[in-house]
Parts: structure tokens; sequence; C-alpha cells
């Protein structure tokens, strides 16, 4: 990355004032790891690749982290122009959506590229685009997107919610935020911002962003209105949508289903709306006393949607805040609006998934997911944890973990992170790390629970090298190579200790994966194998075994 | 606590050489808290009251610190040895557990302290400990112990494990470890160590531990030996357990269901085995081909136990250690193993529990509850996580709560903390709180979920302040006021932003909560409620609202 532009810049990041992506250190490739592509055709999907001791195969992890170090100030290369601009020039009708293609029984080439990605046949996507159980989220004027999907026969996808807000925060920092998110492995990215330069710190994110983006679009119309909600219009909302549509957005989020007889009923809730979207909208359905606009007039929402391929993300603007609130009647009313807005947008063959809670118990947590796919016809649901207790801020990207990685096994197909900042402040870059880490967590453990036949590849491939000692590969394989040699390094930071067949927390002595070994080897050693080896009888093979050494440990 | 020793010290922590506890710092109590007693005749149980602001009622918790800042080298006042005094005096038979009071019809303070406590009956308590389905791990040499219970019709309990190994750590930091888990809520601690001073060590740890204390006692024995497995015999290992349960330990892990026939089987697993103690025994039954002596010897373990009332926690020496051997051959073999053990421990009036895995992914889990409910005739489940997936070391505090929350959902009594340095190193204080902070979560979540009737108290107390904005209350109702208080500060650290209507995400003007404050403060000025503000119809009082002005909202 360069920090002089010596080249010419994309209009819309040339702007006057000081650059600021200038202070941002190049981001740091993960270890013993190279950038590979599966390759059909002219397609090139990227892989991380991690090379491995001892022998063993090299390891391939799916890989969000998109173009190495590229400068931001040119953005990333327009991966997707080619085939868009084929799209365009060959019959198009003006509506765009990778619905439509799909329903026209045409694979695209995101679908092409998915079915790489996720080793599956280009076919099942395509039917899984056309019949609304997934979505591409891949606007035509985000063609620097690698193309991923969203859908419950997919592996369980993870978005990082970045964005300032008016008293945090900065453009530099977010483009920051973006690359860490991605570097960890956030699927898609929202920007949340509300604060001032929302428009360029937008075009910084989206010019730069190897996945999805996607927004909320009624903050940028509060920002226009200075935070008088009474004052929104659907006009200013759609001239917005544009703006944000013409940038290159993926995703919206729209609260169309907020309905102004359901307002009322939050008021006897432990914390009311909680939604910042839900709440703009309640405040202007009240004081205008007149239906949402959003729900009103949803079918031009859906002309703008089409056009570009944005897809809707029906946003949960009365999902509960807190476990008192769960499943309650707002919530569930508010879903069944969703779902009749879901066939409205189908009917114009836009994408959709719907956005659920919040703050859950576990017990009610299947209910969400049964109740979502019936009212819902299937389309993908996108939920943001759901933490299983109210009662530990500073911790709720673990309470929300616990409640994403469940959800995600009943069928959620994408979990938005909590970071530990959730309900405190604006998450650091720190924060970022941590919430996607915790996320990767749940979203692996339910793509395990839901037998994903290569899952368990990766756990086994790192179970292995622990048991073998293996210690760089140990920590190579696992979703945070840095921390986790950081804290072996803590107690034995010696290189040597590295190849050491024990670890601190038992020492020598106690390492059962050590006697354990002994045990295997011993086994192997004299061919036993399960019940074989009970039937001969152990005794003589036991007196050999103490008489040849108790310890066939040997150092490296 | 002071570090000079101006009174007698207890012969046991009366020792030569350099005071290890001279540099530990006091430990700072919890903000706004007091330590109360719920008192019942001679009784007088703490707790935890948190006070509030705004008129709210103080909010009482669940307390596990023990009397506040004691001299270290006196160790603890001994609350319970007038009860057993008592109860030796009156017709002692040589049998002191509380399941032999409790088959006699006997009601102990312990029991009556418990019940206080949990808000329950005393004869309830009882005849769960009668039944086997709960147990009171209460070491007659242990009077320094404020009571409590491990069962499934109880609030689900956190053990954290700390101790040295041969290549770190000291008296001093396992005693500051020991304090520090309390603090933040563990129900019972286990001391694993295995380095030199083990005798000493315990001794400081139980003297000061207002919490039950486990141990694995085949570790002292295998240091006896030198570190050598097959000079271990029973003689050795009943010799150990005295010394140990003369010292005061509550529940012994211990290896029994290690069975020789299941030990080959174990050799096609991904990772063996993964137990310390496991391994152990198993070496030295594959070098004598001999039967397990914990297994074959085991009445002549169950006499100390009711001697001094320690408890069983029966071991999983077989447990899987990643998600490949989950629920397999030799763990389930070990399973049936201890429920044979169970009873044969039940004859001789001795409390079991049994421990569980391990690493098992989420649609593994319930099996492993409802297998041992009916296996082990309802002895309580005590679980080390699970984690539900191997591939975040350094996060598995995180993968570990994800199944250990779920698994106290389905009937497990007591959930094994897991730190984040499992796989990686000895933990530190830092990774103490860290995972005994995400077993209160799993714990907390698995309460609600059962349905656990005050459990929700608190998150409904939490989630009012919140809403209210009342900042202080919010932190000082979580499980670490400290952390909270500190994320809060980061973005807006001016005190007076703790009085502030919004924090640093959304900013004042996004905030939801000011804004659904605003929509319900107007339904309550307007009388509407629920479907009655729809009937009337909103469109007068929308007037109204607009006319009366925007925003409602009133700086405090």
């Amino acid at each position: 990355m360069s920090t002089k532009r010596t080249h010419p810049l994309p209009l819309a990041l040339a702007q006057a004032g000081p650059d600021p992506v200038a202070d941002l250190a190049p981001v740091e490739s993960l270890p013993a790891s190279e950038k590979i592509y599966v390759e059909d055709g002219d397609l090139r999907v990227p892989v991380r690749r991690v090379h491995l001791s001892g022998g063993e195969p090299p390891f391939d992890v799916y890989d969000t982290s998109g173009p190495a170090n590229h400068d931001l100030h040119h953005g990333l290369p327009k991966l997707r122009q080619p085939w868009i601009d084929r799209r365009l020039a060959h019959g198009d009708d003006g509506n765009r959506s990778q619905m439509h293609y799909a329903r026209q029984g045409r694979v695209t080439e995101e679908m092409r590229f998915i079915a790489l990605r996720e080793g599956l046949d280009a076919s099942f996507v395509r039917d899984e685009v056309a019949r609304g159980r997934a979505i591409i989220p891949a606007n035509i004027n985000h063609p620097e997107s690698e193309p991923m999907i969203i859908g419950r026969n997919f592996l369980v996808k993870i978005n990082a919610n970045i964005g300032n807000s008016a008293v945090s925060s900065s453009i530099g920092e977010e483009v920051d935020k973006l690359r860490w998110s991605v570097k960890w492995g956030a699927d898609t990215v929202m920007d949340l911002s509300t604060g001032k330069q929302i428009h360029e710190t937008r075009e910084w994110i989206i010019r730069n962003s190897p996945v999805p983006i996607g927004t909320v679009p009624i903050y940028q119309c509060l920002e226009k209105v200075d935070g008088v909600a009474e004052k929104l219009t659907i006009d200013l909302f759609i001239e917005t949508l544009i703006e944000q549509a013409e940038q290159g957005v993926d995703y919206f989020t729209i609260h169309a289903g907020v309905r102004l007889p359901y307002i009322p009923w939050t008021a006897g809730r432990t914390t009311g709306i909680v939604s910042r979207g839900g709440a703009i909208m309640a405040k202007w359905c009240l004081s205008h006393h007149r239906e949402n606009f959003l729900y009103t007039e949803f079918e031009r929402i859906c002309e703008v949607m089409k056009k570009y391929d944005v897809a809707f993300s029906l946003g949960d603007g009365l999902r509960p805040g807190s476990i008192a609130d769960a499943n309650d009647r707002p919530q569930l009313a508010e879903l069944d609006t969703l779902g009749e807005l879901t066939q409205v947008a189908w009917k114009h063959d836009v994408q959709v998934m719907i956005e659920g809670p919040g703050h859950v118990p576990m017990h009610k947590i299947k209910e969400n997911v049964d109740l979502q796919l019936r009212i819902c016809h299937e389309a993908p649901f996108y939920t943001l944890g759901p933490l299983v207790t109210d009662i530990a801020p500073g911790y709720d990207h673990i309470t929300s973990a616990i409640g994403a990685a469940m959800i995600g096994w009943y069928g959620t197909a994408m979990l938005c992170y909590v970071t530990p900042k959730e309900h405190l402040g604006l998450p650091n870059k720190k924060d970022v790390k941590d919430g996607v880490i915790a996320y990767k967590i749940a979203a692996h453990a339910a793509d395990l629970a839901k037998g994903h036949p290569a899952a368990q590849r990766r756990d086994d491939a790192l179970s292995k090298a622990r048991f073998e000692f293996r210690w760089q590969d140990q920590f190579n394989l696992s979703l945070d190579p840095d921390t986790a040699r950081d804290f072996h390094d803590e107690t034995l930071p010696a290189p040597a200790a590295k190849g050491a067949h024990f670890c601190s927390m038992c020492g020598p002595k106690f390492c059962s994966m050590k006697i354990t070994q002994d045990v295997r080897d011993y086994a192997a050693a004299h061919g036993m194998t399960e019940d074989a080896a009970i039937a001969v009888g152990l005794a003589q093979k036991a007196a050999e075994f103490t008489e040849g050494g108790q310890d066939f440990y040997k150092a490296p």
C-alpha cells in the first residue's frame, strides 16, 4: 500500500483534505499461509492454503480476506465487472438481480464462483437462489466483491458491523476495521456509520471491500433531516437508496415491518424498542399517526432494489432488547409482516433475508427459527446473536456466541456478530477481532452440528497436530494463530518448546498426550486392535511392555 | 490482611522459609456491594447486596466470595466446626456423609444453610441428597467452607481449576487465584497442582477457601513414585487419600472407570486419552496387564470417603479430546462402569457426581446428558465444557461456554470451566477470571433456560437499569462491573456521561432507548394501552404529539 497518490484515484475517493488512510499500516497475512486459487475456466476462487509440517498435506481454508495489500486509494480490482457488463450487453430487462437470472434458469458467474467456493454444483446454487432460500448480495456497482452466498444449505456466514458515530471514530479507523474484519473471516460487513462524512466513509469502505457491504439507509436519511425523525419522507428515502445503490451497497436493512398498530404494544416492554431503525420509524409513525411509509411504499423500494441487485435485509425493528421481551407479541407480529413483504419482494425477483433477534433465552431460540422459516417461506434468516442472558455487559460476544451457535445449528444462515463493547460503546479494532473470532467459532460449531461434510476436516487436522505435538501446525490451523502462539509463549517462550512433547499446563511428567502416545505405540507395535487385543489377552504383551522399558517417549 | 505473623498460625500453615503470601494485595470488593446475611436461628447465609440508584430496591446476589480479607495465615473462620462437633458427639457411627444423615431423615445444618441459600425447603435438600440426585461436598476437616449443593434441581454451579505445574507458578500465585476465583463466582475450586510443594499448596488453599475444594489424588501419588506410573499401588493411593482427606479436600476425582479392556479401544482415536489421570491409569493397567486398582479396590476407597465425607467425582479418564472422538465406544463404556460404581458408592452412603466431556459437537451434547442420567441413576453430572469445536485454541473459554450453557440447560449440575489458555499453557490470574466469567454466563443462561424462578430477576433488573440509563446500576448488576465500566469509559470517560441518555455506539440522535422512551412516555401520557390505543385511533394523539414538540427528552 502506498500513501502517495501516484495513480489517479477512483473519482469517488478523490477528495480534498488530508489522506484519511495515510496512517494505516499494511495488514500482515496469517502465518504459514499462501493465497492460492481454485480455477474453473475464467474463474479464480481464492483459498488460503496453510502449510503444515511433518509431511502432512497442506490444509485449505475458505478465505474472505480479498487481494492482499492493494493501494487503498485505488480500491480493489473490479473482479465482477466483465460478468456484469456481459449480462447488461445481452438483453438487459432492467432487473439485474441474481434471483431474476436464477429464475430464468441462468447460471451466472457469481453462482459458478460460489459453487467452487462451497464445493457444490452451480445448478444447486442457482436453484436455491431461485427458490429464495439463499441470496447472493452482489450490487452491480460493487464489482470488487468476491461472490458469496447466504442460505441455510451453505456454510454458515458471519457479519461484522463497523461504522463511526457522532461521538467517535474516523474514516481511516473504519477502513482499518474493514480490513481487520475480513482478515479474521467476516463474510459480510455492515457500515453502520451515523456521524459526519457518512457518504465518504461508505465510499472508502465499498471500494476496498472484497465482501458484500450492508447498510441501514434510514441512518443517512435521518442525518439529512438533522435528526428530526418526523421530517422523513419516502421520497427522501428513495433518493438515499439510489445514492447508496449507486455506490454499490449490496444489501439494505429496511424496517418495513414496524407497523403503526404494533408500536403501542412495545410500551409495556422491559426495554421497548432497541433497534435504532425501528425506533426512528416508530417515532415517525406515532408523530404522524400514519402507517410506516416503508411498508406502504414497499413496491417503490423494490423497483430500486432490482435495478442494482441490492438485497433486502428486512429489519426486525421490534426485536426484543432483553430476555424479558423475547418472543413477545410485537416481535412476532412484525415477523408476520416480514413474511408478507418477502412475497412482495419475490414478486419483483428481489432477493430477501430476514433479520432476527437479539436477546433470547436458550429455550426460546428454536421457536424463532421454526417460526421464521414457516412465516417467511424459508427466506434466509440473519440474526443478531442472540444473547442468552442480559447480565454480562463487557462479555456480550460470549453471551451472544452461545445463542448464535445454537441458532446457526437450527438453521440460521448468517450470524451478525456482537462485540464485547455491545451496550457500552463503539467497538475498536480489538473488539472487532474479538467479535469476529467469537462468531467464527459459533458459525463453525453450527456447521459441525449441521453435519456439513467439510466442516470437521479442520477440527481433525488441528486435533491431529495437537496430539502429535506439532505446535506450529496447531497454531496455524487455528482461527487466530497469533493469539494461540502468544498464549503458549507466555509460559514457555523458548523456541525449543515448540518441539516439546508437553506444555506448561502439566509439564512433561503429567502429559496425557505423551502417555497416550506410549499406549498407542505399544498397541500398534503389538498389532493390537480393539476386541482382538482383548480376545488374545494382554498379559504377555503387558509383560513385554514392562520389560522393554516403561517409557517409549523419544525426544524429536 | 496482615503480612506480619502477629497471631499463632494454624499448625499446618506454620512452616519455615519465606512467607508465600507476603506479596498478595487485599482483594477489592465489588462496587456498590455490601455483604449481608440471611439469618435463620444460628445460621447466617452470606449474600451480596447491590445497592441501586433511582429509588430502586437493592438487588441480592448469591455470593461465593467468603469472609472479606481475613488473614491468610490464620485461615478462614471454622463456620461448620460446631455443627460437625455436635454430630460427632451424638451417636457417630463412623459414616459422616451428608448422604448418610439424609438417608436417616436428618436435616443437617449444611442442608438448612443450603435451603436458605437457594430459597428452597430444607426437606427438599435432604431428599435430593438422600436420593443421590444432589451432593453437598463438605469434608468434616474443611469446616471453613460455606455449604453449597450440586444437583440439577438447584442453581447450576461452576468449578474453577487452579494449581501449579512442574514448570510454572508458586503457592502465593495459587492462593491468589483461589481468592480471585471465588470473588468472581466460582462455586468450587479444584487444586490440580502437580509440582513441588503439593501438600503445602493444598493446605494454604483449603484453609483459605470458603468453597469446597476438589483434587485429583493420583497426581500426588505419581509425585510420590517419581512420575513412574507403573509403581503406583492401591496402598499408596489409600494413604494419599487419607492425607488429603485429613487436610479437608471435599471431593476427589478418581478414575476408577478406566478399565483394562477399554484401553486398546483408544488406540484408534484421533486424540487417544487426554485426561491426565486417565492416561496415568491406562499406563499402569497396560504395563501390569491388570485391571485398574481403583476399580478393583473401589470399596476400600469408599471406606475412606465416608469417614471424612469426601464426595466422589468419578473421573472420565476416557473422555473425548477432540470432536472426532465424541460419544465413542471407550467413552460410553467407561460411563457404564461409572454407573456401576455409583451404586457401590451409594451402598456406602458416599456422595457421587459423574464427570463428563470434553469435546462434543452441539448435536451430540444432549445424548451425553440423557445417557448419563439414565446409566448413572441421576447422580449429578459435572462436565468440562464441552468444547463444541477444536479449532479455536486461545478462545476455548468461548468454544466451551457454548457447550457448557447447553449441557447445563439439558441437566448438568456443575460446569468445570475452561480458560483461554486451555491446550496452550497454565492459566494466569487473568485467564482464571476470563474462565470464571464465561462460565457464570453459561450457568446463568442454563438457569434461565431451565426456568429457574429466580434467575430472570437479575436480567430484568439489569435491563431495566440499561433502559433507564442508570449506567452505574447496569455496571454494578453485571457479572463484571469493572470491565463494563472500563469499556464504557474508553469512549466516554467523563463522569457526566454516566448520567447521559446515550452512549458512544449511536450518539444522542440515534439512541433507540431514548426514542423508545419518548414513545413510551407519549403512550402513557395519553393513556394508551395496547389494543385500546388502536381502537380509539391514534390520529388525534399523533397531532398533539407533533404540536407539543417532537422531543420529550429531558436531561436528568
